[in-house]
């Protein structure tokens, strides 16, 4: 292997070299305020798995190394992520039920998957696959995965036993159950969330009032989440609260996790592969995103062929670690970025730090409430639900709205699986209907200029036995058929027409139905005694046509511009429209040459 | 209901008004061709789709009737066809075995389902549908459909049991019973296959150079199905071949149909659902393409919504009257408009010599040999099979080749149903997948003009602190995220860069999740201290821009061209421009107006 491809496949080898003792400063300085941060959401993501909390450890500690080794992005935070850990659940939730090693061990197997999945693209250069996911379709599906998250943590604030993967689920199994409330983990689930709104909204802003420097304004108000865990088990252990019915962490194995192979289980992996996938592609999609944005702001690159390696390593070695699928967070990163993390070196100390709490905190946990894990959640995923940008996408696109509207329905009433599938293919659906009409105007020249415009819009003067039609896209088979439909019906309409020139200046590419369509036309209008012409085509499409019979068989010509054509085709107009005026335009030679 | 509606759903109406003795000559003269070559066909095609030989006469009869009233092409001769009876085949195989009441059932079902679906996809619009089957899957499913059919009928020339709808279970069927051809069979259909092809290639010009008049050659080369029918009973009856082991037809149920409704069993219907839905797609395409040519040879029109209830109405009635799925024919419509059928009505009289050949030429079709179909088959569909459209695709586009090798070689080998949806499904995958890659150049000025160039293609200048990027495609979600990522890293190559210009002349829509893209550029740029700035934003583009938040936030300008954009970020460069050559280009406003 060349140094250059082993530069490509180990992005370590490019900043390891010159790694300095500042940038290993600021990498352990962002390290600790991001491990204080993903201790509680660590443990609160593997409950909304489904999973043991300790999970959500193991998979925060080698994923963040295997990433730091094989990720691009200087800043992104891997670990257990909310939208992932509901889609786990969703997908281990058909073959086992939670609590069970079954369950434990499918999403084990989800995340090894998930992680071939994604080196498989990225060896195979298959990063624009996540393209298919509008950002419509993305927004929509995280604030309804957001409703449904917080939805169903309310079972822990309530302390009530409730299951399902669908609103409806979600709340028939909550009412069924509304007279078993434990009014003890009630009321800490109540304290635990309110404390947290207030600290997300309230508390940075109080501290640096009160005189409080920035940067720990700033710590105090990340370990909010730390303070109501320590808080809440200090007070379940001094009264035992778990005698008294509050659902308690338990005993969580301590010590770090085993490196054992997955089960090989070829029905289980057959039928995991559909979720693994999706999972893959949503955590890739939220992962990327937030890498861009944050290399963009230090002139930065990301390689997103790269990232899914990288994403992939981290899931393979969190399946072998005994963690779940994970992913590029989008807060922890953002945070990672603003602490000053410089490196991906700053990953690899938090997973150093996350080690030791499992190595040693986890036996303090025990007595943790799981209402107040859920409070962790609920604050969190909050964040994620944006009805503004409901509204934003309804006031642009109405198309938009619908493939955004139509994923947020499926997904809170279906599912989350069937959400993502439902609005991928709505999106692409409602793309190829949008391409399927293309705009297309009947277009006359500007008196005194060599200009042509849309008849409907502006006063210009067309010829008699010339039908110049502008199209305003390019052509493929979703609009080739349309566009035959369209010369057909202008033809029969106007009796006395001999030649239509089509106008292509926006035409970018002709593919090979669209190709059949014209030889369509020309072949269809030859029979009626209309000749069929083409102007200002591109230079490359021109390429791509003159080496095909079409060219050969055209009744009409091709002309450089529509001027020319008019010129050519009927003088007596394009004259007109010169002695109108009697300043000569200057020749526009913008789609002449072979351009592009 | 108003007239207008009512003209607009019952075509007849309006041609009918002004039907005339000539026009019915006209149409008579067509519908005795059509008969003539129709009866053949639909028991051959029939036999085919694995039914009675009857029923094919069956969908011959009442369809023709309603397409009639229904249709709006004045040449389109429906019934039953090859693809869509191979279709029906493959469907109703998978519920029943051939032979029994219960497939016959099916079939009929089959046929009424796919009626109501055209009808509903016509009342709601949705004739765009059939946009997404690209020419080359829909050239490559015929081709393999040609070749898959013609191998299905081997059995019938050799008189083996045989059967399958894969070419590798067919000819793995056809090889294991190679001990038992039937000799005498064999001899049949050889001939009957020669004798039609010589009839197909050859007759004719023999016939004109005999002096025979072209329409009489014509209509003699027309009956060779019928002559071989005709001449291969007589022979099976003269020497009662049945007993030798020779497959004939058999006695045929005499009369008219009785209608009735077909079987309403939901798990049935539900079943043949998605194949229904198919066969409703694939038998609008090919009837629609036909009827668009033959109509565009006259300035005449066909409504494709109009077609899908014309169709719908076909196939409902063909179902209520003991027929299968029936769709316009390529063959025979070609043959119905250059026989001179001027409207409609001659699909009727068609219809009433179909009715006539039921009634009273069915006693006599007995003995009639089935490999003489299956050689009529044979001959019909290998003009199906078109290599030469494989050729010119591959030489054309790749990506479309790929489509198309794809579609033959999944229907060839796994099935007609995973051949259509696997073409489709690779079509738009690759549509989207060109689409993520759109192409852009960036652009410097020709020196003495106010035009600008691909940097790669021409002697232009560029400026050292503007970097104008052109982009060649609408912006939509498959590739947005290219274009940020392509922008962040001629950002990060640059460190001088203090002004991007996206140059849109070719971006005829921007959607939600572009824009969004452009705003996350324009804030990703923003923190690296780069202004982003568009020029030449199409009218409509520009007018909903206007109505978001992203002008606003915009750290540059618009410019309406590229050339004020030069002028304003770095007028040195657009000087050095002019004062090379001295003479001053005239100022292009192709984009400046609220164009389209």
């Amino acid at each position: 292997m060349s140094q250059r491809v082993l530069q490509r496949y180990f992005p370590i080898l490019n900043w390891g070299r010159s790694y300095t003792r500042e940038t290993a400063t600021s990498d352990l300085v962002a390290a600790v305020i991001v491990t204080i941060m993903l201790i509680p959401q660590s443990l609160a993501y593997a409950l909304l798995a489904g999973l043991p909390p300790v999970v959500g450890l193991y998979a925060s500690i080698l994923p963040l190394v295997a990433y730091a080794i094989f990720g691009t992005s200087r800043a992104l935070a891997v670990g257990p992520v909310a939208v992932v850990s509901l889609m786990t659940a969703s997908a281990v939730g058909e073959f086992a039920s939670q609590g069970t090693p079954e369950y434990l061990g499918a999403a084990i197997v989800l995340a090894f998957i998930s992680g071939l999945m994604l080196v498989l693209m990225g060896l195979l250069r298959l990063g624009f696959l996540a393209n298919l996911l509008s950002h419509p379709v993305i927004s929509g599906f995280i604030t309804a995965s957001g409703l449904l998250i917080a939805s169903s943590q309310l079972k822990h604030i309530l302390g009530v036993p409730a299951s399902g993967h669908t609103l409806y689920e979600i709340f028939g199994s909550i009412f069924s159950h509304l007279g078993e409330v434990n009014f003890i983990t009630f009321v800490i689930g109540i304290s635990a969330t309110v404390f947290l709104f207030w600290v997300r909204k309230d508390l940075k802003k109080r501290l640096l009032s009160m005189g409080v420097k920035p940067f720990w304004a700033d710590i105090m108000t990340k370990a909010g989440p730390v303070a109501a865990v320590a808080v809440t088990t200090l007070l379940a252990a001094a009264f035992d609260l778990g005698t008294y019915g509050v659902r308690i962490v338990g005993d969580i194995p301590s010590g770090l996790p085993v490196p054992q192979l997955p089960d090989f289980d070829s029905d289980l992996w057959l039928q995991l592969a559909g979720p693994a996938l999706l999972i893959s592609v949503i955590g890739f999609v939220e992962s990327v995103s937030v890498a861009q944005t944050l290399a963009a702001k230090k002139r930065q690159r990301i390689e997103p062929d790269q990232e899914l390696i990288g994403l992939g390593a981290s899931n393979i070695v969190s399946a072998v670690s005994g963690g779940y699928p994970v992913t590029g967070g989008f807060a922890r990163s953002v945070v990672n970025f603003d602490a000053g993390a410089a490196t991906p070196a700053a990953g690899a100390f938090t997973a150093i730090g996350i080690a030791v709490a499992t190595l040693f905190l986890t036996p303090l946990l025990t007595h943790l409430p799981q209402a107040t894990l859920a409070a962790t959640i609920i604050v969190a995923v909050l964040s994620l639900v944006d009805f503004g940008a409901i509204k934003r996408t309804f006031a642009y696109s109405k198309s938009d709205f619908l493939a955004m509207a139509s994923t947020i329905g499926v997904t809170l009433f279906f599912g989350v699986e069937q959400g993502v599938v439902a609005g991928v293919a709505l999106s692409i659906a409602l793309h190829l209907y949008r391409s399927s009409r293309p705009h297309t105007a009947i277009v006359g020249i500007v008196p005194g200029t060599e200009h042509f415009r849309n008849v409907d819009r502006h006063p210009v003067v067309t010829s008699d036995k010339v039908l110049s039609l502008r199209l305003d896209e390019s052509l493929f088979f979703a609009n080739s058929r349309y566009l035959e439909d369209r010369v057909y019906g202008l033809v029969s309409e106007r009796p006395n027409i001999e030649h239509i020139v089509l106008m292509c200046p926006a035409v970018n590419d002709i593919d090979a139905s669209a190709l059949e369509s014209l030889e369509e036309i020309n072949h269809g209008l030859s029979d009626s005694g209309v000749s069929f012409h083409l102007s200002e085509v591109k230079g490359p499409v021109m390429d791509r046509l003159q080496s095909t019979e079409f060219i050969a068989h055209l009744t009409g010509k091709v002309f450089l511009s529509q001027y020319d054509a008019l010129c050519t085709l009927d003088p007596q107009t394009a004259h007109i429209s010169e002695s109108r005026t009697p300043k000569k335009a200057a020749k526009s030679d913008i789609w002449a040459g072979p351009e592009i």
